[in-house]
């Protein structure tokens, strides 16, 4: 599996019409089985197994479905199917999970919130005293944009990396950029990563759900080189979340929380 | 009620920390009530009442709950509480079409889609014969990417416009893009207007939803200045509807269809 695709298409140049090849990038539905029943399916990038099975779980995470390593059970992927069967070792009640509180977000990936959004955040503090060097913070979104490879080839892909103060950990790519952050959770899940003290860098605007699945990980620095929402900036707001938008070239704009950013004083 | 708001924030450039006024992007939850009974949250862009109903009707019909006007009743927003009431006059299931096939797709906007969605489409193929001139394609894009207010502003807002082989004849702007088609969706159905040899002009990524919401309307034409996903060529292919990317410029790319592009000859 990959994550591209070349193909046959027609371009019109200055009104020539000649038969050229194309890169396109993949779009996989990977279908959710918990417990041998249908839960769901997700349109995403396929890349690799592990990513598929990273996907699945930080799915699951960010909807409040497994919270422990001791709540996942077996795990089996058929690629050729589209399939992955979850077992789950905890006691949830699946229906009711599906038929709760539905939101249909704005976001590319993951448009399904089971959870009703603010109630469930909403005394919940971000902590994290982390200080981050407003230059790393633009190293890194520099470097990662250029780094995007899927993206480059096919304008259709967006990234999220999972950092700290001195290196990128976790990287992926899909054309969902809520897809890209489960899979980031769903890595740091399966690698016991705490997310407490680290820096989520993406490409993709940051849009209600990408802050409050950051916010649900308790990930205290959110930075893209795109904008923010206004209702993220109220969320950050309310958690005390850094929220930094268009961190392009040397500048970045910090929508709440400069106090986790370092500015070097000349 | 309006698409953006001015706030506080502070931006680093060059080493330099100030305060300043910038713009962002509203995000605005409208929950759909049918038949008294809450069905979905939508998280969109607000900006008029009007749009809102749009909004919500195109969607219903994108799922397959609306067909025809005869089907919808009385319809009561109540903007500040981000309510929409409508009534509903075709006998559905609503729990059978909440409980049914639900895929997670990768597009802004509407995640849900409770069709299965190639089965249904698989054949009914996009007849229309009608031709567009390229140089009208160009232009459209170019003229439509200009007029796109709030992206220009904020940065993160797509448009959608529906047009003829004349004019643009409705054009919306969300958060996400695929409440960007509902929006149209519902104005063509609201003022009867038919889809079937018009041309769909998008910001947005083509993602297989786009297709398929466009696909359902027998819209013969999709245009848009970023990529489209390996899937939807597919679709688009299956269903032989014309589908460009890229268009931008001088040139544009054409996945499947060409038949319906005049390109002049020199």
């Amino acid at each position: 599996m990959k994550g591209t695709k070349k193909i046959l298409i027609e371009q019109i140049k200055e009104g020539v019409i000649q038969k050229m090849e194309d890169q396109v990038v993949m779009e996989y539905p990977l279908t959710i089985y918990l417990n041998d029943e249908e839960f769901i399916t997700l349109l995403c990038s396929p890349n690799s197994t592990e990513n598929l099975k990273y996907l699945a779980l930080g799915f699951l995470i960010s909807e409040g479905m497994i919270v422990k390593k001791s709540d996942v059970g077996k795990v089996t992927i058929e690629e050729e199917a589209g399939h992955i069967h979850i077992q789950l070792n905890n006691k949830i009640d699946l229906k009711q999970k599906l038929y709760g509180k539905r939101t249909v977000t704005t976001g590319c990936g993951k448009g399904t919130v089971f959870y009703n959004v603010l109630d469930s955040l909403g005394s919940k503090k971000i902590m994290g005293d982390i200080l981050y060097d407003y230059e790393h913070i633009l190293k890194l979104s520099k470097e990662l944009n250029q780094q995007s490879g899927l993206f480059k080839e096919t304008g259709g892909v967006h990234f999220c990396a999972l950092c700290d103060q001195e290196k990128v950990l976790f990287f992926h790519e899909d054309i969902g950029r809520h897809n890209a952050l489960d899979k980031i959770i769903g890595e740091a899940f399966s690698k016991e990563v705490d997310l407490k003290d680290k820096i989520l860098v993406t490409s993709g605007r940051l849009s209600s759900e990408m802050i409050i699945k950051a916010a649900k990980k308790a990930i205290p620095v959110v930075v893209s080189r795109s904008a923010p929402t206004e209702l993220s900036v109220n969320i950050a707001k309310d958690l005390d979340i850094t929220l930094i938008g268009f961190a392009r070239g040397n500048r970045m704009n910090i929508y709440h929380g400069s106090k986790r950013v370092r500015v070097k004083t000349l």
